[in-house]
């Protein structure tokens, strides 16, 4: 293995300009204020307390940012193995200077001032913005979102669906969609065309594609329009709320399911499917530290939606890494699977670089989205990118340029049409 | 990792004449006629329509070899990542005496004419058989063939069950069935008879193997001779074809599968599981572009079958990676489970290297069938295999020579057992 | 890669005085008496026998040791590839100080006399402990194990719950309990006291932990102390033993699982769970090589048990490899799940490698147990431990130190954790 080659090959992944397919950046506050922001974040904050750290310790209300940061350093030592603690590290590095290679109880208290006096600066997201070097950040936003006061050729809006699939339900949703469509929502007209004025206006302000995140349970289903069975279920949730049944609630989540994927194909907007996930599997856990899965799930779940709408692109992301290859294969048959970055559960060296190594052999190159930040601050696009691309120029060195002989100009434009062409091409952005 | 080893373990392994133990070659036209009938493999058109390529390009009645391949060319770009395509890149190289590196829109004729001018050669056969050093070739003869007007020395029939098991509804396949056996199919002991007049045919021409592939949700079943059950779902079937009930379908699956492991156990014909692939989950794919499969699959669902026949070799291949450390360790506990190769969406290097590991450091050598080609046309023998060679090398040079000490010498004996020695032995060859 | 930093890590590693924190250690007969002890484990015989040899030369009544040893060695040239015969040899190389590499038909009754002398010192035990660096190893005792005679700060009690679970139905069973407890077990109240009374001795006599194997299909469910449904299943059980319902049984197994779990956290027992293992899948195999799996098995399952017990600590092993990234991301967000060693199928380097790197890029460093060896007799902890360690220190190496610029120091620190303090912290011995 050769390691100079391996870094040739990053060094030439690290200068492409990104598009970041999918995150959850605000873009009204796309970076952070303090350390608290960046170690607020979940992964920080659930595996501090996995590790013992009382939940009441992170989430006392009115505690400061400074304080809440020291007393996650007691905990966070028990951390440091992990990569995405090596994220921290090294955006602390990259981003705010950093000059050691440990942060731990003894020096937090730099790393802190330095990010705030960082932070304070006026332009610190163009900053970081140019550091990461991504030049297009791909929202998830609510279906209510006005999408309203950001540069959204930056700010890539992108409809967030989970809310109108799985709490329809919940009367604070439908009156939302009220809201946001001005139809009151008794028939499955009203909430058919309650979703068109949300395509409209997500399309109008330049979104560029559909999201969702499934439970492992769930199996798309077609439905006509005008369904009994899905009326007689909208009926039940109108009248019942929260209380109506699950039969019903199942019901609605796989009509209006159908009806949003016939809309993405009409307003051509591509239908994200990020599969896999319990919500709440640990309800007393952290915030956004409680869901996890039950990895015994299939793409042939999905093969009746697949076959149903040949001309919707359907990137897809999956939780569990034993669910790799089957979405290896279903994009290697179907002209309308790709694959779509790493997420979440396996987003962490092991798992990408098996499952990446059976995309990169396997399935057309036209095909594969490489990577998404996931981020809720702009910080974090910069080393989880940064680990991505480390483990394409490896599979590039070692797989393509000393196992198939390929030269590195080639192997470059492989990983730069994975990294990038693609989320254009895919997108159209 | 020294790469010399790897060289030179490789050498000594790609030197072994070999048994190839499972293809669907044609022994009355067991190699290609031109270009267009390599890049007919299904895995080119699959790959190419999942690119973007419209089927109607691929699949309209009466072009032309070559205009057919050029259409393919226009995509074919898209699919240089795969290792399915090195392994035309490398027959081309290997056997037509391609010189480049690289084959695309801009020098594909002068592949076609080289392969042309080579296809004619009267003896492009043994050519391509004596450059592949392959010896013997199993077929996967249809359980009506005559089995007639071939060398059964070198193209060993195997029967080809799925038709008996999954299709006997069909009036086609009664129909078969009748003119292949003599035998009118209305009662289990029609049925059982006619099977047996087939095994004794196979047996008498030669066939070392019967082999079916099964659906994930297959569970074999015992069922007696004169089953009531089972002569109620036979009943069914006469009378009512395609329209008879799933459940009777089903049944008379179970009963005939389990027919034929007894006659294969009497017959002594090792009996080849494929198991887990679902036909059709995208109906209008390509041909033979068409099947997929649900992942959630256990051998557990065969251990009836194992305990019942002890004296019958199974050799197995398991479609998916996730399923293979249960075949490694059922082949490590029953005598009678052998592992069998790398099948179809599990033939790609990052699944075969992982699954190989597992396979050799837990499993009796005497028990691992390597490899089989699984080819169409005799070309791809040669690539296949040199993939297989390559991974075999590497993991005996890592695992075995570096980990464990052994000598060179001590590795290649159980490369050549895992490659050809287990193939003579399981199948008597 | 670096071999000698691999092996600079491998050496401190190994220098390590050890706590085995899971093993089957009779601790009045802890080492073998003669090579037929060793070659006895299941490990040799089962693969012996799946490699051709007929259970009735193995388990022949009255046959010498001697005897048994040469016949196993008619078949055991099958198996010398596999990572368990590399645990003989290496065991007969350090603790019997066998000179040659490899051991076969040829030169067995050296090492069987070589053993022998060794065997016959009576400070045998010592001795292999010595060399193993072993300080203490945890022993799995039945409920009605009296617990005396030997060292319980060396042989560490642990209270094994699986006949209580899932074998109440047996009278002899219910006997047992009626022995140890003095309880007459008629209502649920008799027989939570029966198992408090066990708790009571296996913590008098310093006992660590308790531990259970269950199959795929359990899930844990909460019960009360007085459920009428237990009640019900409980007289059926007492009535009818063997022949109760299996509807009852299963209503037992959960509620004394349940019973258990809450005395486990009152008395501060933590909870070995050993998940995904069938009984008898190939009942006419050798004695102990009758088990096997299905893969299909979620922790989700456990997700009411993890959050009904926040204080009791489920150290956790897994039998498949693809349910090792269901354990990562569990033991990442639950506080009170642990990963727990790499158990019997994924015990093999293959799976251990990318199950170890799974866990440490992602769990906290405070919360994995390393390894334990499950052996039978001391000299099988050397090998295995051994193993697990070159594994252990390749992943420091290679992801720590050359992945994230880590010194010797940091790195030997965590495997130190991993291997050792862990398991000192976790079970307070």
């Amino acid at each position: 293995m050769s390691q100079s080659l391996n870094q040739i090959l990053f060094d030439q992944l690290d200068s492409i300009v990104l598009i970041d397919s999918h995150s959850h950046i605000n873009p009204h506050s796309p970076t952070s204020t303090s350390l608290a922001d960046l170690l607020g974040y979940h992964y920080y904050t659930e595996l501090a307390h996995s590790s013992g750290m009382p939940k009441h310790l992170i989430e006392e209300p009115g505690i400061s940012p400074r304080e809440k940061v020291g007393r996650l350093f007691e905990y966070l030592g028990n951390i440091d193995n992990t990569v995405q603690w090596s994220w921290f590290v090294e955006l602390s590095q990259k981003l705010f200077g950093f000059q050691g290679d440990e942060i731990n109880k003894s020096n937090w208290e730099t790393v802190y001032d330095l990010a705030d006096s960082k932070m304070a600066q006026p332009d610190w997201e163009s900053q970081v913005l140019a550091k990461s070097k991504v030049e297009k950040v791909f929202l998830t936003n609510d279906f209510d979102d006005p999408l309203e006061g950001f540069d959204s050729k930056r700010y890539v809006p992108c409809l967030r669906t989970d809310d109108l699939v799985f709490h329809l339900a919940q009367p604070k949703v439908r009156e939302r969609l009220h809201s946001a469509s001005g139809q009151t929502i008794r028939t499955l007209s009203d909430l058919k065309q309650a979703i068109d004025v949300l395509f409209i206006r997500f399309k109008e302000r330049g979104a560029r594609a559909c999201a969702i995140s499934l439970p492992p349970w769930f199996a798309p289903k077609a439905y006509p329009d005008q369904s009994h069975v899905a009326q007689v279920a909208l009926d039940d949730l109108v009248q019942f709320g929260n209380d109506a049944s699950e039969t019903h609630k199942r019901t609605m989540a796989e009509w209006v399911f159908w009806k949003i994927a016939e809309l993405a194909e009409a307003y051509k907007l591509p239908f994200d499917l990020m599969i896999g996930v319990n919500r709440r599997v640990y309800p007393t856990g952290v915030f956004q530290g409680q869901d996890l899965y039950d990895s015994r799930v299939s793409l042939i779940q999905y093969a009746e939606l697949f076959n149903a709408f040949p001309n919707l692109p359907f990137p897809i992301s999956v939780l569990a890494s034993v669910t790799n290859q089957e979405l290896v294969d279903y994009a290697w048959i179907f002209p309308n699977v790709l694959t779509h970055g790493h997420w979440w559960y396996s987003n962490t060296p092991n798992y990408i670089r098996h499952d990446l190594r059976g995309r990169m052999e396997a399935i057309p190159r036209n095909k594969q989205l490489g990577y998404y930040s996931d981020a809720y601050k702009l910080e974090f696009i910069h080393p989880k990118f940064r680990m991505y691309k480390q483990l394409l120029a490896d599979v590039l060195a070692e797989d393509f340029c000393l196992g198939h002989g390929w030269s590195e100009e080639k192997a470059i434009a492989l990983g730069r049409q994975i990294l990038r062409g693609n989320v254009e091409n895919v997108f159209e952005c």
